[in-house]
């Protein structure tokens, strides 16, 4: 039991995608992130709200998220109907940051309740409540969305994504991300070192191989089986390639290219 | 901390539409707005219902809105069930203007509910609680309705669309798009100018795009941005261009339309 | 606030409907209308309960219309259950008029109830109540159907229309809808001719456009616009022609169609 | 007000259907009835109800029927909950004959609870309510289909199919056809007899129209509306070729038809 | 009312089918039952079941059935919630013999909760009420599946058709069909034979005319029918070649073949 | 009745597999097992929480399984809605190992509740009970998932498989199987060679026939059928070769190699 959870206030900037969304939050505007899969975005929320001294309320979209789920309901206690705030609900009325992981998952219909809140009104309409409620100035929307996996049956609508200021995130340069691996999973430079080189490698045979490229995240994995006793091959082999692709061919082409590395 | 919220009766008036949608009211007819993203439909109504001394009921269409959703349903309370009129239903009740907008969202099962209210009966059928409600003058039916959304799969039945007088707005002269963002965003002129410049150029490559072309919403946005502290390029990137498109070769293009105004 | 409303005793009949409905009505036979948008469905039906002193109940058909919406449903009331009966049942026992607006767009499964009620039996099956309710003499059954809108996946089984006489509609004459006009909206005799020479130029131009023709419905609205006091042109353009069509080459012909006659 | 409701025992049986029904009776087998729209499948039924001193427990099939429609539910009462049989456990329990009109409509999945009902078990298993019921000598199943509207999409499968003795019902020969529409509608045999030359010359032309053709039924409404005062042509118009079809070319070929029967 | 409902342990074993079902039993592995309609899978069941000693629990399967209706479900009673056993639940906790009918109709997720309990562990996990049921040794779990309705749209998964020692069924032998035809319909034994020679007959051209052949259940229903004094080609036509089909030129074909036989 | 059940720490590693789940659990990461049908995911499970000294909660995903099925729900008692913790929060609280077995069975939007458990967080976020749980140390999760099923309908997303290391399971090598069957089905020792032969030329021939490839679990349950009584042949056509297909020419293909073992 070695890993450490690393703390939130721990986000490495590779651009300036925090001094952008900061001033987003100083003038009251809604942020979409963009980026690959475990490139950083859900750290960045934590990272904003450490900074910012602000809760985060983190709401994963999927399919079957009503817009019930995001702003509330009626429940029954006793024998009477009461109303109960959804996480939505909460986060504005107590000012703190809501962060919809995922957005393009959710259904439209469940994103319609978003409309009045990120344009100049940032009110929250609670038809079923009878409700009306607008945000303080400190509460903030930020979704975030991986261009990846656009389709022509589930993408954002343009008008929706017109609705927030967007801040493309990417992979940490190798040096950064050489550091982070330390850091989070305390093996030497040499393994982390090599486990960036063999994820450099995929990276840039991206399009050959029509992959999802490799996180930092998988990479962290890996380096911590490492440091539990696994070799270096076969924790590659684990948390970098398996997951990847599980086609006969493309398998084989992955591990050509981390022999390269890990001879 | 610095942009106020525009007072709903500072909407500016591009073509006739306001005095067109005056005659509909004092008519009793109901009225259809059309036009791009961000052109100021919401901002027409409000200022309609400050001009008219009426409120205005909004109710944001999607698929998932029922028309107990909208004209009421029955709710349980002390082990009784007892009747709880929707958003549509307090409308005509209280003779204010009732807003549906995005109406081509909602399924087409949820507006029958509007027949009866948008022809010469101006009344609402309800059904489920053997009741009929006849509008008081003052009420009026609004609904918004973007073209540029319109496919075989989902579009207004014609017999809908002749239900209602319609109104196309569209994008606001340069010159008052350039006061308008002054005035909401408290910026120079100068840096107003550039981003009217900037999206006129690419409303203009609008056909070669094929995009949803940037509305007032957004160059609002970015001048916000740039009052923030966010330099011009960057507040252009993330507010007008990134929305826009994730493609590659579109970004680039629209990269380099922009450059031209931001050297 | 000018428009009176048009009380239902003002049908004027095209051709010889009325008379052959109203033998329907004698030999207790249901009846289907059918015809273009705004032709005069509802305001025969409204006629018809007014020559006949009996109550119409309209129900306006759509997808989401259950079977119990038209015959009742149990319901919940202090702790027990009571049986509440729907408007089609309603209609039934106190041998009313029933008017299913839209038929086509029902689900068929929400029809298999009028089966019995539209052959020799004049019956209504409750099986969820266990009540069979057979039709009083004065009981009539009355649904409309725009052939227009049939297609493969949503058209009436053949099954079903030949359950009913079939009584098509269709356009006044240029001199009744002039009448018409002119007595709904209190315009001049000359704004009236225009409007009706506009529509029946588009109408004619009807298979080069592939559009649902203008009906005297959207006429009266234009006229009753042009008495608040909007040129005869945006009139016509903003209830004629605009919801005839958002395509750019179509709404330039109709405009052109229209020019030739408010020149 | 001139029709009287026929009654149930006024079948005309066409071959020797009747027979063939009576002997499955007696042999405790169900029975499918098979031909085109109104061609006197449910007076089929009603006369052997009558014949046999039996109640006819009459079910529309369609896709929202579920099995407990058929079967029966739990309801709640007083705060209770108890279990209420549905109209097929009704009529198993009482030995009724119990009809499933159109089964083809109902979801497969609903017609498994007649697996056992319909093989040597001649039983109900009500899985919910934990009953088993078997059927007494009196009951019998008989469900009635039209071959005409058979799909690939939408069939009885065969191993369903073979659980019925089918027996297929057809048009009455001439002569019986037009006693029917004298004894049904009052009318002057002359009058039968063309309604019933204007019919044989459409059924005729069938596989040239590919129509569904008109039933006696369609012949006796228009026999009816003529004892109303409506003329010939016309009552034919409405009752027999404008069911047929709203497509105007095969609509002038029906006209054509019947202008050679009433010139 | 001749004809005797035929006790389950009449079963006729065309093979050695019952042996490997019993094999089965005693290793405690549960069994699929595979072939074509009527052949004989559920008497087979019965039969076991009265071998055994053991009560049958018949749940036919289809589109509509939930896990719930398998396992149990929370029922309310007098205010309080109850865990109310499924029929599958019963059969487990009494050691009974569990007959899924027609497997291959059930959603595959109402099938999950099946797999624990046909591998080693021969568990019932019932997640909801949080409950573990181990069947004791004399639960037997049997399925029948008919391979002929296989589609690449509903056909069990392979990794699920492993979980059972699978035991194909297939028509008796003639002599052996004959027999029980006379001993099922008390008809002659000329009967009989005709009618397994037609049988015979149309197995044989199975392949020309795709049809599902006419299993030994439709034999002797077309036995009871000429018992009840219906002559025997109308019989046959009713019980065996109707079903067939309803395209003309395959009932053709089926009455030729049929009338080589009754001449 | 001589079968005993394998206690669950008798699984028997094929490779590397036991060793890279514990460093996985030692570096609290979750574990995905790919592999075919019946190749011991389940038993390598249960050898895990043995070892451990963990209890093991498995829940078996199918598309039916909401997001509430794993997390919890609302139920009343009472007349009170009070929560219930489902089996994932169960196993989290507890810090139990969680075993969703074939995960790519579960509607992706159930599977979002997982994604903040999968990363740093290891945390479980109960929107509706507005609770947050994070996972003790000992708490494990791990999916199964079988590649051989993946579709472009249905495959688990690249983010998703990101989130865990993938630990591959095969076949067992000849004599390990050998032993395996032996002691699970109590045969001789030719038996189970002669199983193990004819599954690995089945195997083999994979490709050529394509199809699921036979498990050790068929053998298994060939093995017991045997010792049950039933001749090899007969044992390995039920258990082995009839589940593997239903169609004419690749049963005989099958049946041919079987041949070749069982002279």
């Amino acid at each position: 039991m070695t890993a450490a959870v690393r703390s939130g206030s721990d986000y490495v900037q590779a651009g300036n995608e925090v001094d952008v969304v900061l001033a987003a939050y100083r003038s009251r505007l809604p942020v979409m992130l963009t980026g690959p899969t475990g490139c950083g975005k859900t750290r960045l929320v934590e990272h904003l709200g450490a900074q910012l001294g602000l809760p985060v309320v983190t709401i994963s979209c999927h399919d079957d998220l009503t817009s019930a789920d995001l702003v509330g309901r009626f429940t029954v206690s006793g024998g009477d109907v009461a109303w109960h705030d959804g996480p939505l609900t909460r986060a504005v009325k107590t000012g703190a940051i809501c962060y919809l992981d995922e957005v393009v998952e959710a259904r439209h219909d469940s994103l319609a309740v978003l409309h009045a809140l990120t344009d100049h009104r940032r009110t929250l309409y609670l038809d079923r409540s009878d409700e009306v409620v607008t945000a303080p100035d400190s509460f903030m929307l930020i979704s975030s969305y991986n261009p990846a996996y656009r389709s022509t049956l589930k993408d954002l609508k343009p008008s929706f994504r017109q609705r927030f200021v967007t801040v493309p995130l990417t992979y940490l340069p190798p040096d950064r991300e050489r550091d982070v691996i330390i850091a989070e999973a305390g093996v030497a430079a040499g393994v982390a070192e090599r486990l960036v080189s063999c994820a450099t490698a995929i990276r840039g045979a991206d399009k050959a191989f029509h992959l999802e490229p490799p996180s930092t995240r998988v990479l962290v994995a890996a380096a911590r089986l490492t440091a539990a006793g696994v070799d270096e091959f076969t924790a590659v082999e684990s948390c970098v390639l398996a997951p990847l692709s599980s086609d006969g061919a493309i398998s084989d082409g992955l591990r050509a290219v981390a022999s390269a590395v890990f001879p």
